[in-house]
Parts: C-alpha cells; structure tokens; sequence
C-alpha cells in the first residue's frame, strides 16, 4: 500500500523498456485532492540533474498534484535535450491528468551522463496514467529502484489520518540526501507552510544523518503531498512527530540496503556544546574510511574514532574523550579502558558511542561499513 | 645516502624487539652543526599522539640537534605513561649526544591506544646512538617503514650543497599530512626563519596535497635540519624550489607505495577563481569512494566528478564544466563529449582534468583509487 494508504492517492509502476532488465521503470502517483499542498526538499548538489532543475519551478507555490519517477537514466548531465525529456514527461502526465505541468514533480535515477529514450519514457508515461489505482503503491515503488534489492515502503498511522512513504537509494547516500528519491503522501489537511516546516524537521533527523558512503548525489528528491481527503487537521506538532517516524523508518530501510554493506553502524555523540557540533563529531567518524574498513573487518578500533574527532573543530578536550562500541567503553579520558576483545562486532548493528563531556546536546549519524563488496559494485555499475 | 648525504649529519637505524617482525624499528638522525636552525610541520589532528605533545615544545625556539623515531606503536591515546615514554626517549638520546632533551624531536608510527615497552624503545636508542654513521641514512629510512613496501629516500644537489630526505606512510594520507613522517637535512646555511618559510611553501604544494583515503593521522611530523656544514646560504627562492622537489619527490613515493592502490590518481584544477578553490575541488574528487572505486574498475565516471565538484563551494558555472581523463575531454559544457571507451584506465598513472573556466589558477591533488587491497589491508591491520 504504502503511499496509496491515505485516502486520495493513486499511483502506478510500469515497464516501460529503460531498464535493460525489462523490470518495471515508471513510477506516477497523482493526489487527487480535495487539497493539493505539497512541500519538497532537494539535494545541496550544485550539480544538478534537469528534473531538479525542473521541479524546483513547479513545487515554489507549493502546490504538487502528481510525481512522475523514472529509474534506468537519472537524466543529469544531459544538456537541453535531457531538459527537454523531463519537460515534455510533466506535459504528458499533465494531458493524461487534465491537471498543468506546472503541478508536476519529475524524478529520474539510474546512470547520469545519459539520455533518456525520450518515446519509451513517455510510452511509459501513458501506461502508467492509464494504470493508476489506489492499489498501486507497491507497483510504483518496485518501478523506482536500482540497485535496491527491495523495495521501501511505510505507513504511520495517526488518528483518522495516515502517512504513507516509498524511497529508493542504495549507496551515495550522504547528507542533504543521496540518490534517493521519497515520495510522502498524507490525507490529514495541512497547508503547504507547515508541511515544508514538518518536512524540513523530520528530513533533518532522519535522511540528512545517514551517510553510506560521503557521496552526495545530484537527483535527490523528497516530495511530501497531502490530498486533505480524510478531512482532518492535525496539530503540527503531531503531524511532524508521524512524519519523522515515517522518515526514519525509510532511511532506516535505505541504510539497511546500502550496496554491498555488512553492517550498519549508529555514531551517536553525546554531550556536545551544540546539536550541530554532535552532528559533527558523529559524520567524521562516519567519513572515516579506516574506521569503517575496520568494523568490516570487526576491529574495534577506537583510535581510528579519535583520529576522526580529531579533524573537527566542535568543542572538547582532546585528551578527555570516551568511546563505546557496542556498550563497552574501550576508551575513557583518551586511553584505553575496557578491553576491545569483548566487543563482538559479528552482528550486523554496530553502535559507537563518543561522550565529548561539553554540554548536554546529541545527535547520531548513520553510516555503513567499507567491504570489498562496496568496491566490487562501485567498480562495476558503469561498465 | 639520503638524509645524511648533506654534510654535518649522522643517522642511525636498529631493531629493538618493538615490532614482532625482528625488522628495524628505531631511527636516530644527528646533526652535528655547526649550525642547529630547524623547522617543523605538524598534523593539524586535533587528537594529537604523545611524541607531537612534546615535540611542539622542541621547536618553539628554531634549535633541533636530533631526532629519534621509533615504529612498531604510535604511542597515542596513551596517556600520562606514554608522555613520560616519550620524555625518557629524548632524554636519553640527550644523554647520549650531550645536548639537552629540549632539542630532541620524538617521532612515533605504528598501532594507536598501544603503549610502547619503555626499556626495549630506550635499549634501541642506546643501539643507534653508538651505532651513529654518515652512512646510516638507509638503516634510518627502513627503521621508520610500518606497511610501506619499500623505503622512501631523496636527494636533491644544490650548488654546493644538498637536501636530504627520508619519509613513511602508506596510508592515512590526508590533508595537513598523514601517518607520515618525514625528516628533511641540509648543509647549507638557513636561519630558521627562513627554513620555516621554505618547509611551509614546499609542504603546502607537496604533502599536503596527497589525499590518499581522506582520513587524517595523529602523529604526522615533517622535520627539516640544517648543519651549515656546506658554509654556503643559497637565496631562500633557490632553497624553497630545491626543497619543494625534495618534499615532492617524497609524496610522490608516498602515493606510489599507498596501501592495496592499483592506480595513482593525479587531478587537477585548471582555471579557478583562486588557487584556494582549484584545491578544494580536486580534492572533492579525490575524497570521492565512488570516484576512485570507479578508476579501480578502469570506468572513466566523469559523472562521479562533477557530482564531486557540485558539493564545493567554488566559483563556476554548473552548466559549464569540462573534464578530461588521461587527456580525453569526456564531457564538455556538462555534458557527453568524447567516448568514454576511449580512454584507457590500463596504466597506473590516471591525469582528471576539470576546467572550471572561473579564473586562472590551478592546482593538482593526488589520490589513490579504492581497492579490495585497501579494504582488505584496512581491516585486518590492527587485529
């Protein structure tokens, strides 16, 4: 179900041959109303993909009817041409919807410096407009992946009202966002300012804190719509604590999915002077290609932590530090403590935990491990 | 020869039982004057080992008579008994050459939160200080390797005088130096002011634009002597330009001996509004583990380096980038040129050119690409 679970939202996945496997390629899902407000956050690249560039237009008064997602060519890189193919797929769902392209959010992932088949894009365009269903959650988020081995779907209730999510992303997962794509759907009422302020709350906590693998991607899109159809008004307050769940539950699924990774690994640094200097401290450390190289090979290896603490500029006494993995606290004031031998790195979860003894502030930061697997398919997606 | 080519110098390399190997794992460099200027550069971790605490003392007044490095532990994260290590090692060098403690450079290389055995480092300096010899630069340059494969030693003749160089490190390279460690002598005549200038010139174009994983040590220490013993003084600009080929020469056999890299990654900047911003765009690319696990898989993903540069903040226009790899402009105007087939990824050497076409600096940043050596080398070193 996932984003056809709250009232007033249909969608549909279809093949539509980019995809060399014949898998399903073209997403649509289109809100229905009564409302049409939206919100949606992009990726800080500067290096954008044309259905950024695009979008960014048609979501400034924020009113969104329908999201149009391609997989199998991210469309970036592309030039006018590739522009010209995420024109022309907004005017083609805007036909089929009777709506303008303006409302329109394009999406598209999969290889950059490619060109779309623009006549299978938009012969994709029209099966899927002729296939949408209130059914079709499941089909539109099978048809946005790649190199996700699931899908990634969520539905959080609240009280007459739902959220309902799909993403896709599966490596180059780094912060303000990765080459993932979201789309959030709601049937609560809110207006469009305060779904961008509950959007920018949960998005800051959950996609902005997952970091695979310190890439930063060029297509990254979260659309939030909501279509009102259940007629109630939540606080903001409620409607952002549901919209966080339902954020980090997806960014959860992406990190558990990230290509090649034998551990997911939560960075937590307690006790900062700000909140953004934990933020800080924790990305390091999930930067730290020695540090997750390690956990691959299950070494707790904290001094690899501290050099990483090191490189930041947040507020702490260098020769003050504590360290946990996985609850044992290997390192107190710099040195070693707890013998690293009794940390058992075999399971999958991995916790670091860095108390920085000045203030009271926390955050984590969300990463994977570095395995030969990573490399084998980073080496080889291209070729 | 190496460091000890240049007259006024003895050095000295022993085993003293501190790596299980039996290899050598003490080095001792002399100078025997008459003059005693120096200069130093340190890691800009703020997580700093014992030896970088004490040797930031040493130099503060320009005089250094000697420097001692031992390998087989970094002595970091090792508290008040590994300072003491570090403070009993200059003392006895001091003892030995009788000269004062305060003018001993400490240098340690190895595992971190690990204390060195205090009585077997002090039984190797007892070894190489009565083993001190103009020809003991080779012993020296092999005492100080970790997991270098090979020793790294440089000679460049002035007229009438020379510098001569050791370095290791084979990983952990990164701005601001790496697990790198570098002793630097000369017989000509340079006040210490003046070596300062020099070392800062030819380290800010050399050292500190090896970029071989992005993760940053805590024990980096570059050291340059000068005995005088030539009794020439050359003109600072000769001596700077003798010694940024010494200090390249030595990077340059840095990033060939880097931890499980099939290739050498040299990527450069070309017409940049300033010299700040061509840096701090080839080392996007350099920081980049889709980037350099593509170059490991021979892909030329020239859209992995424009997703690089669009996380910087350098002036350029994101339409209008062009990018060449070994010499074949793959993409012009930020889109499709040449055939990617064409290029040939075979060699080791691989040249990333990015025009930004903001300005007219430049500048190249080096890196390696990411292996299933380093990852494997990464993991399993310190278990």
């Amino acid at each position: 179900m996932s984003i056809t679970a709250p009232a007033g939202f249909t969608a549909a996945g279809v093949a539509a041959g980019l995809k060399l496997t014949g898998a399903k390629d073209v997403a649509l899902v289109a809100n229905q109303g009564p409302t049409f407000d939206s919100a949606t956050v992009f990726t800080a690249n500067r290096c954008q993909a044309n259905p950024i560039l695009w979008s960014k237009e048609v979501v400034k008064d924020g009113t969104v009817r329908a999201v149009v997602i391609n997989s199998g060519g991210a469309n970036c890189y592309t030039g006018a041409e590739g522009f010209q193919t995420t024109h022309a797929t907004a005017e083609r769902v805007a036909e089929h919807l009777g709506i303008g392209a303006i409302d329109v959010v394009v999406c598209s992932t999969g290889l950059i410096g490619m060109l779309n088949d623009r006549d299978d894009l938009l012969a994709g365009v029209d099966a899927a407009a002729a296939g949408l269903s209130p059914d079709g959650g499941t089909d539109a988020a099978e048809a946005i992946m790649t190199t996700d081995s699931v899908s990634k779907q969520v539905v959080v209730e609240g009280a007459g009202w739902s959220i309902g999510g799909m993403a896709k992303g599966a490596g180059m997962l780094a912060p303000q966002l990765a080459t993932m794509l979201v789309v959030l759907t709601t049937d609560a009422v809110v207006p469009a300012a305060d779904l961008d302020t509950a959007l920018r709350a949960a998005t800051r906590v959950s996609f902005d804190r997952l970091d695979s693998d310190g890439c930063m991607s060029t297509n990254d899109t979260v659309t939030l719509m909501a279509s009102g159809a259940s007629g109630i008004t939540p606080s903001l307050e409620d409607f952002t604590a549901a919209l966080t769940q339902a954020c980090t539950d997806l960014a959860m699924q992406l990190l558990k999915d990230a290509e090649g990774a034998d551990h997911e690994i939560a960075i937590t640094t307690l006790n900062a002077a700000t909140e953004d200097e934990a933020v800080e401290v924790s990305r390091s450390v999930a930067r730290s290609n020695l540090f997750k190289a390690a956990v691959f090979g299950n070494d707790p290896n904290w001094g690899r932590v501290l050099a990483s603490i090191g490189t930041t500029d947040a507020t702490f006494d260098p020769a003050d530090l504590d360290v946990a993995i996985n609850g044992v606290w290997v390192c107190k004031q710099s040195t070693p403590h707890a013998d690293p031998a009794t940390v058992d790195l075999k399971p999958r979860e991995v916790s670091v935990t860095i108390d920085l003894k000045s203030g009271s502030e926390r955050a984590t930061v969300w990463t994977n491990d570095l395995t030969h697997a990573y490399v084998h398919e980073n080496s080889a997606y291209s070729s």
